[in-house]
Parts: structure tokens; sequence; C-alpha cells
């Protein structure tokens, strides 16, 4: 395990404003860790609307099931999210403690069950008691708080692997009328986009309907959360979710696309990326964090792809870790990544040095400029395919020892 | 650089038999290796037809896009390999190369260019002087030699951050004939699919006609090479040829399926294979040599792609490492990988025994057995999808330090 925080961490914890409407709690269930809370309850106002965006695994978990049968309904009452075991395939066992947990909190809230969310991170395969949660919910409610520092021991008691706590907030008008967004993620099995259970929990005061909260998630998830080289679709358990509980007191807003979201829509895609990109940094081992641009694809969708083939080869990672400006490594991933590319179009820049163009290393190309912008911590590729309009932006971080270590032993 | 054998070696390098019909030099072109051969040129008698699999990659080297263009005619009088430069995206200069070395080849050979064969592996995008390869064959004549310690010598010669020589062989017979069956490969970049770059050169004194050789070799490779983690469509200049002299003196085969090329083809998949599975054994760091065997998918390319996927997710290499059975990530890679899958019908076995069915950990599961196998070389991954008859098997091996050391560094 991880016991030193990443050397890309921002310098501390954001102060969180309470959101309206939302009381949270923590405690320790005593599943799996010791000396720390690794079970978080949110109690939501009546009236609070939600939007989610689930896995699309296969193989998911118990909790995301549960979730996704239950958004149709659109309203939310209460959050329970555990840390230590993903409640992923464990068979009906899994199944039974998603029901008798969310029993527990609704009889906590006074809701129907399916107003309740779940979300489980950790160890697969292994079953819980059926009432291993549940049976601690209740002793939570008198610590239910509306403050910053339960949002951030919300922050903390959902980490797994995460060598940081990962919070973002905004505040605008809608309409004249000041609302808060306040959220939190974890995830840091990133360096493949593979098990990297991602999970986000984000609240806001304003009242907006669950459908236009459902266009904007999916919406920004696809520039945020699915930009980093973790998929939505590639881990059991990744889940968002987005909770509006109207005390704000804007007229609410039923229309996604409304003049008077505009601000809104800015800065929860802000926090989306902001939560995002904390994620990256906290990449299992990492030392780098690398933003990678790709432009001029045939189309967005293609140009994402490419994108993510780049930031994922471990061959492109693995250089970057040891400092090596080999974009050899990553004209051969464009060419793998199965899109239309033109080789010698492609044109390589890092840290704003154009390194190849025409099909070759560019004349009199200086390595010093590069070398030196790959020392940094902040790296900056700039791909040119030359043959569309179609653009993207992803977001990796380099494969070192530090991720082996972390990965060859993470059960015992 | 690896500097040791890697363990999972054969015990040497076997003695190939010549091949009538082809004669082997090798020699220092002085390009990138100091103290060793990286230069081959083979030499094939009038006759000689050829079958080539080669690299889908859409940024491919100068050297495939040669072979590609060439291998219509069918016919092979040369081959000209080189091991520290792969000649790719080396724009213009790259196609000059590739020219002055045919043309050179041509006319030791004593043949029209395009019976001229051309691989190379190593960095990309560093332009080799035109001549580099081309001023040095001729001087590689006198040297030319049908015997088992030139096929060797070819075999070290194209080596890059391989551990070791792989070669195999066969005799078998063909109408009562006897023919022989040598090859020799190259690749350790292994453990992604990525560029990992795969050269293997087979020669054989039957006589076969072109067609017939490319079909039984594009079949066997989607169970050899292809069936190991570096597929034929990931490297820039994977590269793959069979050539057929004919001096066996059987009677010409122009029929793959032909009766009397039951112990041929057998033969051939066998050779194929037997390199296949020694590229999985150098794989840069491995330390355990993986076999997965998946079955009951909805079909065989569904078997295949998720087997891969299982494969190549570094979680799991990590936990090979780190000789941990943590099944939970096989079971978020079947998930993930796009094709059909029940989570509630999946069996996974690792070294004979059964971990998990309906869903979760089978009861009374005694991980024991499970943690001696994975101690050992050799693990056996097997995995029931409980849908269909499709199946697939893939090898690959463990994701280790070793890894990071020879990627993090390679161009130094």
């Amino acid at each position: 395990m991880a016991t030193t925080v990443s050397p890309l961490a921002p310098a501390g914890f954001p102060t969180l404003p309470p959101v309206a409407g939302v009381r949270i709690a923590t405690a320790n269930s005593g599943i799996r860790y010791k000396g720390r809370d690794d079970l978080m309850l949110a109690v939501l106002d009546e009236g609070t609307t939600v939007a989610g965006v689930l896995t699309k695994s296969l193989t998911c978990s118990a909790p995301v099931i549960w979730c996704r049968d239950s958004l149709p309904r659109g309203s939310a009452r209460a959050v329970v999210v555990n840390a230590g075991n993903a409640n992923a395939f464990t068979g009906k066992a899994g199944d039974a403690t998603v029901q008798a947990t969310v029993e527990a909190a609704a009889r906590i809230a006074g809701c129907a069950t399916d107003e309740v969310y779940v979300a489980s991170t950790g160890v697969i395969g292994i079953p819980l008691a059926a009432d291993a949660i549940a049976k601690v919910l209740p002793g939570m409610v008198p610590a239910l708080k509306n403050d910053s520092a339960a949002l951030e021991a919300g922050a903390r008691a959902i980490m797994t692997t995460d060598t940081f706590a990962k919070g973002s907030t905004r505040q605008v008008a809608i309409g004249g009328t000041t609302v808060t967004i306040s959220g939190f993620a974890k995830g840091s099995g990133m360096i493949a986009p593979d098990m990297a259970t991602m999970l986000g929990f984000l609240f806001t005061d304003a009242a907006i309907a669950a459908p236009a909260l459902q266009s904007m998630l999916s919406e920004f998830t696809e520039r945020s959360f699915n930009a980093i080289t973790v998929d939505g679709d590639t881990s059991t358990s990744d889940t968002l979710l987005l909770f509006a509980t109207g005390k704000a007191g804007n007229a609410p807003v039923t229309d996604a696309r409304a003049p008077e979201l505009t601000d809104f829509r800015k800065a929860l895609e802000e926090v989306m990326l902001d939560l995002a990109l904390q994620i990256v940094r906290d990449g299992e081992g990492a030392t780098k964090f690398v933003s990678i641009t790709l432009v001029g694809a045939e189309n967005d969708v293609a140009a994402k792809r490419i994108a993510l083939t780049v930031a994922n080869s471990p061959l492109v990672k693995t250089a970057l870790a040891g400092e090596d400006a080999n974009w050899g490594r990553i004209v051969a991933a464009i060419g793998r990544a199965g899109e239309r590319a033109d080789r010698d179009l492609i044109k390589i820049t890092i840290g704003g040095t154009l390194i190849c163009a025409e099909g070759m290393e560019v004349p009199g190309y200086d390595e010093a400029p590069v070398a030196a912008h790959m020392k940094g911590q902040e790296i900056d590729v700039h791909i040119d395919l030359g043959i569309g309009t179609g653009k993207s932006r992803v977001w990796t971080c380099d494969l070192t020892h530090g991720y082996i270590d972390i990965n060859g032993s993470y059960r015992s």
C-alpha cells in the first residue's frame, strides 16, 4: 500500500462550503480498515433530484446494479458508501448486503428504498455479511452534520489506495440566486484503463430537474472522468452521482440548455474536471502528470480513441517515467489505435517543441528543450494528425516501479 | 538493457538442420551495436516461393511497406535483416535506405529487387544513411553458408532486447520425401500489445506454391504469433516470412489442404507456436509464463478478444508477478472486454483449482493449492464463460520491475 502522498498532489484539501439539504456522517465499519473511517452516510432533504453515470462493465458490482435500477425514479434521500470491499462478484450474498443496507438507510431517511444510493470500493469477490453496513448506520445518525468538516470526512472515508483526499467546489448564480456545488471523489488505480474504481459524489443546492441534471452530468463526464485513462466502462464499480437538493431557492430549472444555467454548467464541468485531474495526480506510483492533446483527427471520437491509446501505452508511460522523449513509441501507438492516420502528416510536439513532421524527425531537431521539459512534473504532449478537424484532450500519468509495488501485493 | 538471460528461457538454442537452397551470412553493420553481428543476409536458390504476415500498423516501417508490395509476386531470392534501427518513421530517407539495400542484395543474388525481402528492428525515427546496409552486403558474400551454425548466427544477429536466441525445427515427409523446416524469431517487448517488434523467418526445402504457403502461414499465425500479447497489428515493424526453396524434391504442392501436407501443416504450426512461446518466455522482465485458456464464449473471435483483454491487463499482470491469486482482477477484465459475458455463469480455475462460480467464490475455497501454483514459473488460467462454444488460448507473462527498468531507458 502507498504510504506517502503523491508528489503530484495539490497543496491541501480545499474547504468545501456545506450544501443546504445535505447532512453527512462517517464511521469505521470494521469491514477492513482499522483506525480510520471507511463508511459514509449522506442524508438528503426531501425533493432532492439525482443523476448518475455508472460503469458499463458486464461484471459490475451489486451496488452498481442497484443504482442503475433506481436512477429512473430521479429522486434521492440518502447515499451510503463504503471503502475496503467492492461487493463485486459476490453473487446473491452481494445483493442481500445491498438490500439490508438500503432498508436500514431508508428507515433513517424516512424514504423508499429506491431513493437510497449505494457505492462500494475495494477488494472484489469477498462477500460481506448482509448486515455488515446496515448494522453500523443507525449509530451514525447523531453525527450527521451539514458542514465543511463533514464533507471532508466523507472525502476521506471513501479512499482506498488514494494518497490524498480529493475535493472541489464552486459557487455561481442561477437567475440571481447563489448556488453551491461541493463534491469529492476517490480513485488512484489509474495507470491502466482497468479495475481502477472511481467514485464521485457531487452535491448542489440548486433546484434542477433530474433529466436536466442527467444531461449535464453525461455530457461533462465525457470530457472529465472519461478523459482520464480510467474509462467509465472499465471498472466493476465506477459510480458518479450528482444530487440537487433544491434548497438554494432558485426557480426550478427543467432544461439543461436553459440560459440561466450557463454559469452553473461551466462551474459543474470545472468541478468534475478538477476532481478527475486530481485522480490522475494520485495515479498509483505516478511521478508525472501528462496532458495529451490530439487534433486533426477524422472526428472527435477517433481523436479520443487515439489519444487514449497513446495515454494507455505501457511503452509510452515507461518512457515518460524515464524522462525519455521517445516519440517513436507515440507514433507506434497512433499507428495501432485503429483509427485513420497518415504517417507522413503526423506532427508531434512535446513541451512546445516540434519533434517530428513529414514522416520523420524535423531537420535540426534539438532534443535539449524537450529533455528539460520531460524532467518536470507536468508534461504536455500535442499531436496533430493533419487529416481532419476532430480533437480530444486526455490526461494520464507515467508508469513506474511504484505501480508495480502497489499492485503486486494489493491484497496482502 | 537486459543483461541476464530470462529465467523462463529454454535450456539452450536447438541445432537447426540446414535447409537446402538457403545460405546465410551475418556481419556487424556498425549502425548501432558494437562487438556483435547485427545484420543478416540470406540468399535463396532460384524457384523459392514466399509467404508473409506483416503488421497492420498504419505507421508501419519502410521495410514493411516494401515487403507488402513485393509479396504478390510470390517469389524470393534474398532476405536482409538488421537489428538496432527499425527504419520506421524515417520518411523518404527510410525508403531510400530500403531501395539501396534491395538493389545491393539483388546484385548479389542475381534477381529482381522485388525478390528481395527486408526487415528492420530497433529504434524508431532515426534515419539511416541510404547505403548503411547496402555497403556492408557485398563483403558478406564469401561468408554465405548452408549450415546449422549460419542459422544460429542469423537468429543471434536479429536480436535487440532479447535475452536469448529463439530457434525451432521439424522434419517431416511430404509424399514420402523428407523435408525440413528451420526457423528463428526475435521479440521480447512483450508485456504490452504495443511496439514489441516481432520478426520471424522460416525456411523449408519443401516445394509448395506461394498461395498455399500463404494460406497456411496466415491460419497458423492466428493461433501462434497472434495469440501472444503482441498482436500482428501493433508494431510498426512486425514481419513474419516463410520461404520454400523446393530443393527437397517432393512433387510440388499447390493446395494448402492437400492430404500429403497433413504432417507438414502440423509441423509448421508446431514450429510457429514454439517460436511464439519462446518470445513470451523472453518477455521483458518476465518471471512467469502464463497460459490463458478461455472456453464457453459466444464464438471464437469473442473468446480471443476476452482472453487477450485478460492477458493484457496491467492489474492482472502485476498480481501474477506478486504471486497473488487475485481472480477479481480477472473478472474485471472479462467485464470490460466488450464481448458478451454473464457474471453469474463465469468459472475461473487456476492451476486446476476452481476458484469462482455462480457469481462468487466457491464455498469452502482453499487458496493454498492456488497460491502454491502461483509460486511456480508456469501459470495456467482457465476461464469458462458458460454461454457458448467459442474458445481461444493465449499466452502472456507477468509485469515486473524488470519491465520498467528495461523500458524506462531503452534508448540510453
